[in-house]
């Protein structure tokens, strides 16, 4: 009944017998409860910010729905074993395009022992993260055509340091995602997944005022999904992409002790930046190769069609 | 004709044959350039900053005026050393409180030596820099008597962590500030100096506006300097303290490379949280023992004289 997810682009996976999350048909995603203090730490997480009433509706929104934890037959043969029971965020989707992206210049915490302070500190120097105050952990972007879809293996996202981000957050509003990092993204889909009132930016600077204000949890490690869906973006439809923000693994989240998440803050900031900047440098598009209806704006022709197709 | 400033809270100082900045009386502020990067660094900063016609003037007048170089007898004897000249920004004032703040989690940057890197890494960790995003360098508050000032020695500002840091930002809007770090401040004087629409709040808000875009500099280990005039804050005076916030120290400053200077951004904003809360928060403060004008409105009485008197 329960299978591997299909959607998941980073963390441990449940696949040729190794632990990682499950997911069912109702829209339930089962993750396993790491048996170390991770696990216990991120039930407490979730069991915390269910009940904390001072979490206004529209910032839980952003947090999948908890729904306890139930003992399931463990991905890795080793029988029934706890698992967190969350929301399955790509639940419902066809062609969800997704990015998740770890918040934060350093991913440690002065809690952590000695040894996982210095392993951490050794990654967030090789990649993104202390540089730009986040880093790419996985992503997958559909194509245009049926079935084709860009997911990027573990080591290639490693390699996405420096300018190679801004062109992934690129590739990732772009109809022509490609495995070659020296490709010229389109961005067609930037204003439309990015932008608008209700899309990717706007979630995000919601998210920013939050994090300004609260002092009660530090999200150590933790990360960004952003989503959409790929076939509300075919070339006869516009519209609504139903863009969402979701916060993901909250194993090493820590008391706020009344101070602000600052790293999480500055990270957050930094990609948020990245992204206005996709949206704001319309030089750096290339839209004669989209093919949305959009796009006729930019190419006026008396019979209203694109001559660029 | 030149001399050792007298209200320097923190950095290297003058003192006993030692190395470091003077004054003169005409405002300015000689500072030696190191003689190893850290000098010309500081002398690129201030050059590039200077002409860069990017910076807006509400921001311009953050930094401190500079008047190129100039060689001046060194302050340890050394003869003719060539020296930054800045603006003396405490010039003019008499009764100079002042507050320095390191900003940032991380004080190193990642271009700087492994042996650089591991000794910051080590102070970051233990004093307030990491878990609170900045940490106090130095300060000195007068009180109300006069010329009772409390500045507090190097070993003693080392260690305000945690909980002191609230403390210590409290003390110096006080009227009653004390080396006893469980003492009670009275915050007398935090509406006048942190609030108001030209207060200490609202600059390092401007600030933290222009920290969310500027992607040319990263200030690593700069400061925020806080000051005001306690001469203006007597009994009988209200009104405007001329609270000033001025950034200080670019030794370390690195080129942004289009990223935003997320480190900066997330200590500037821990501060601003902590400094609202000091405004916000009124239960914390203890009024009755305040001797200004507007205090009468907490405790009315017939004959317009305040209770707590």
């Amino acid at each position: 009944m329960l299978k591997v997810p299909e959607h998941q682009v980073a963390g441990h996976q449940a696949l040729d017998g190794h632990l990682g999350p499950l997911i069912d048909d109702s829209g339930r995603f089962y993750k396993p409860l790491q048996s170390d203090e991770r696990g216990s730490k991120e039930m407490s997480f979730y069991t915390s910010f269910s009940s904390n009433t001072r979490i206004p509706e529209h910032i839980r929104r952003f947090f999948p729905v908890f729904h306890g934890t139930q003992l399931v037959e463990a991905s890795d043969g080793s029988g029934r074993k706890p698992h967190l029971v969350l929301e399955d965020i790509t639940s419902g989707h066809s062609k969800p395009c997704v990015m998740d992206i770890k918040i934060g210049s350093r991913t440690w915490y002065p809690q952590a022992s000695e040894d996982y302070i210095q392993r951490c500190f050794k990654k967030d120097r090789e990649t993104s993260s202390l540089s730009l105050g986040f880093r790419v952990s996985g992503l997958q972007v559909y194509g245009n055509k049926e079935s084709e879809v860009w997911k990027p293996e573990r080591k290639v996202v490693k390699r996405v340091i420096g300018d190679k981000v801004r062109l992934v957050l690129k590739q990732f509003v772009s109809s022509n995602p490609s495995m070659d990092l020296d490709s010229n993204p389109d961005c067609c889909y930037a204003s439309s997944v990015y932008g608008g009132s209700t899309g990717i930016l706007a979630q995000l600077l919601e998210l920013k005022a939050w994090f300004e204000d609260q002092t009660t949890y530090h999200f150590n490690s933790c990360s960004v999904l952003m989503l959409y869906e790929k076939k509300l973006l075919g070339p006869k439809e516009g519209g609504s992409t139903a863009a969402e923000v979701k916060l993901v693994d909250f194993a090493h989240v820590t008391e706020g002790n009344g101070v602000i998440d600052h790293n999480f803050l500055g990270g957050l900031c930094s990609l948020i930046k990245f992204i206005s900047e996709i949206l704001t440098n319309p030089d750096e598009h290339s839209p004669r190769t989209c093919l949305q209806d959009s796009d006729k704006n930019d190419f006026p022709s008396e019979n209203g069609a694109a001559e660029s197709n």
